[in-house]
């Protein structure tokens, strides 16, 4: 596919191309401000926040200048953690204050709790009380829950009012805020939650009708503690586009929308390939190497214990090992591959927890499944490879060996790969974080033991001639 | 958080649990048809399929058919792909058919796909015109393009129309179509787009008004070729719910709505987790044993290759293992670290390849870091390493040597995860499905290469005194 299809092109907007980019930091060099402004007028928020990520500081600093405040705020969300962080540092509490006045209420909290707190007090003392005070109540929530990710921006209407009366509220929220429109809640007298009714189904009703007649009382909600990955499973489940958070008394307290939702989705199944490869989920292209060194560290040394205990299993056999010396180039072969068994077992195994295919009912058939991979596979590796080594060793016996000891690491790839993500599960520890380590741990261990154990029991079979 | 927090409680909803799964089993085998239909009537269609995908097969066909064609057409699409097809392969031509009028086009689409050839001709000699040649159309479509994940569901207005004309057009659509109003497209006499409008607008705009004096001409929209990872991409950035599909000449064809995209996001981290695993993308837990080992074994095969290469590199180095047996012990250890010190450089490019973090720009920049990461790692692990080895074998030179092996070793780690998944994206392979396979090859080879070898040119001092 070429460059050009994937590129979104609108009527009147500017592809974001590397030849743009580079026009527009000429442009800035050259301090050319009209120039700037009109192309910048002709493009998107996201795309300027693109652009902005990949410039020099520098440049970048200048550039967002150049943008009036109200699409500032719309960039300053999208833009990477990191140039977010230093752009945070360097802006006044002054341009801060009125970047947040521009954003909805989830990204604004999102922007204050980043800030230093001492900035984040100045910030918040700065804003009008409605806005304080949402601020402050969607601070205190952890903001990996519901109550984190959601916003305050919510159209309510009592369940007694008209289809009019509703439309009027929509008309005074399109005015006051920026925000996507996609439902109306609705609340009875104690502020209960009691319906919903998308926004588009107002121009079909006729303008006299109560609304708790045309209303849709069976809302999906969530309570503002619930987990935000298990409020992604809710939208993709009965593929939803807003979901109204409740307290714990039913009361109505904010809305989440599906745009934060995508990026839950993408955050949760990020964090799930880098702790399968042992990286911290913060890990970035762009993360400093020093930085990623401290997180990566740790990890290779539990790792390395690991491989200490696997070497003590080797030492237990030197004897064996100096009388066939070709068993210690065949080893590898056993443990790595027992390795990557479990490896394809645990993949599977914690994809399938991630996306909650995983229930008590089908966990045994899971476990047999995988007992019954492993042996067959056991089988298949094991047959090859012991024809091939007794072939070319002439010696049948080292080829049985192999071909036992392959069979019997590889049922424990199987047994281990399902057993310990599962055990991790139970006790509460992510699987992705941990499952590899521990399991390669048993693949390593067990391959080097079945493999040279039999051999020393096979000796003398073994010896050369 | 317990189970109950989780779940959507709604008013007038049953909640979704093993109690209520069991009561409905129990229904079944009493075949109390009337009870069932109550329940069935107060739960989600989402709800009802995560059910039927728990249940025994027949228990399932059972409860199956006690649904109002209506609902059935909306639990079909839900259902896993395991039972979707065994329900495909027993229900008649009449019922699919009448299953298929139900849903909407894109929907109905990946049904037809689904079935046998034969089926499908008949199914599609069924519908009537309308629906038979959008079919038709969809199905010539790459299914993992826009134009397969596409509906032809779209609100269509000419430029010239008054929005009291876009109003009449809203109810139309709402009268035939089953699905979510967002946003109404505008077109010119030539039916090319020309402008987009969210239908919640229409109620803000006086009916008399133009609809090209009000509607949106930056309309973000791809062409029916567009890759469905691109789609999620525009999706993410640019936060919208719904994108218009164009064919070559700028004509619209058909939308894309956010919850199919939801689906392709989770699809896409789900491929990505697998193929880093060894595992086919298609692989669930409840893939049957011989199926999912048809699709691991080769992959295992591939590995085994290269594992025979890593022991034959062991094998030049016999004699000095015999005259140092520790050494077959250590050995391990340096090709093991230098794997997972690997696996995290792979990881970390593979994750900024597919969310696009990875630039021209920055390619040089994260293969310098994974560099000096890589030497880091190597110091850091070499010199523990290097230190315990010598003290526990009372010889320096040893740890000496597996210091070194490690730091070398290190090095290749991050020099060839950087550029293998590179590499692979520049022949426009997958990284996430060869690089781990590739790179550990070079570990594995360097590894036992690098500490072998400097054993060998130091062998006099570490020869027992």
């Amino acid at each position: 596919m070429s460059e050009q299809e994937t590129i979104p092109i609108t009527p009147q907007t500017l592809e974001v191309d590397d030849e743009l980019m580079s026009d527009i930091v000429d442009l800035i060099r050259s301090q050319s401000d009209n120039a700037l402004r009109n192309i910048l007028n002709d493009l998107f928020p996201e795309d300027i926040a693109h652009l902005l990520n990949r410039m020099e500081f520098e440049d970048a600093q200048y550039l967002f200048l150049q943008l009036p405040t109200e699409i500032a705020g719309k960039v300053l969300p999208e833009l990477n953690d990191d140039l977010r962080e230093q752009f945070l540092d360097w802006l006044s509490k002054k341009q801060i204050t009125e970047l947040v006045e521009e954003m909805p209420s989830d990204d604004a909290t999102d922007i204050v709790a980043e800030l230093s707190r001492d900035m984040a007090e100045e910030v918040l003392d700065e804003l009008d009380e409605k806005d304080s005070s949402e601020l402050h109540e969607l601070l205190q929530y952890d903001e990996s829950t519901a109550g984190g990710i959601m916003q305050k921006e919510v159209i309510t209407v009592k369940k007694n009012d008209t289809v009019k009366r509703a439309i009027q509220a929509v008309r005074r929220a399109a005015r006051e805020q920026n925000e996507q429109l996609y439902a109306i809640y609705v609340i009875d007298e104690k502020d209960l939650l009691v319906g919903s009714l998308p926004v588009a189904n107002l121009i079909l009703l006729p303008p006299s009708r109560r609304i708790y007649k045309v209303m849709d009382t069976d809302v999906i909600h969530v309570r503002t503690n619930v987990d935000q990955e298990e409020v992604a499973k809710i939208f993709k489940k009965y593929n939803i586009i807003s979901l109204p958070v409740t307290d714990f008394g039913g009361h109505l307290v904010g809305r989440i929308t599906i745009d934060d939702v995508v990026d839950v989705i993408t955050e949760e199944a990020s964090e799930d390939i880098l702790r399968l490869g042992g990286v911290s989920e913060d890990e970035h292209i762009s993360t400093a190497p020093l930085v990623a060194l401290r997180r990566r560290l740790p990890w290779l040394y539990v790792n390395l214990a690991t491989a200490f205990l696997a070497s003590s299993v080797v030492n237990l056999f030197s004897n064996t090992i100096q009388s066939v010396v070709v068993l210690a180039a065949l080893m590898p072969i056993v443990a790595g591959m027992g390795g990557n068994a479990a490896t394809q077992t645990i993949t599977v195994m914690v994809r399938g927890i991630a996306l909650g295919e995983i229930t008590d009912a089908n966990t045994r058939k899971a476990f047999l499944k995988e007992i019954r991979i492993g042996l067959m596979n056991g089988v298949a590796n094991g047959v090859l490879t012991g024809t091939v080594v007794g072939a070319f060793n002439h010696n049948p016996v080292l080829g049985l060996v192999i071909c036992l000891a392959m069979i019997i690491n590889m049922f424990i790839a199987g047994f281990a790969g399902t057993i310990v993500p599962l055990a991790l599960k139970w006790m509460k520890i992510d699987p992705a974080l941990a499952s590899a380590v521990v399991v390669t741990t048993f693949t390593d261990v067990f391959g080097f033991a079945s493999f040279l154990g039999l051999a020393t029991l096979l000796l003398k079979y073994l010896l050369p001639s």
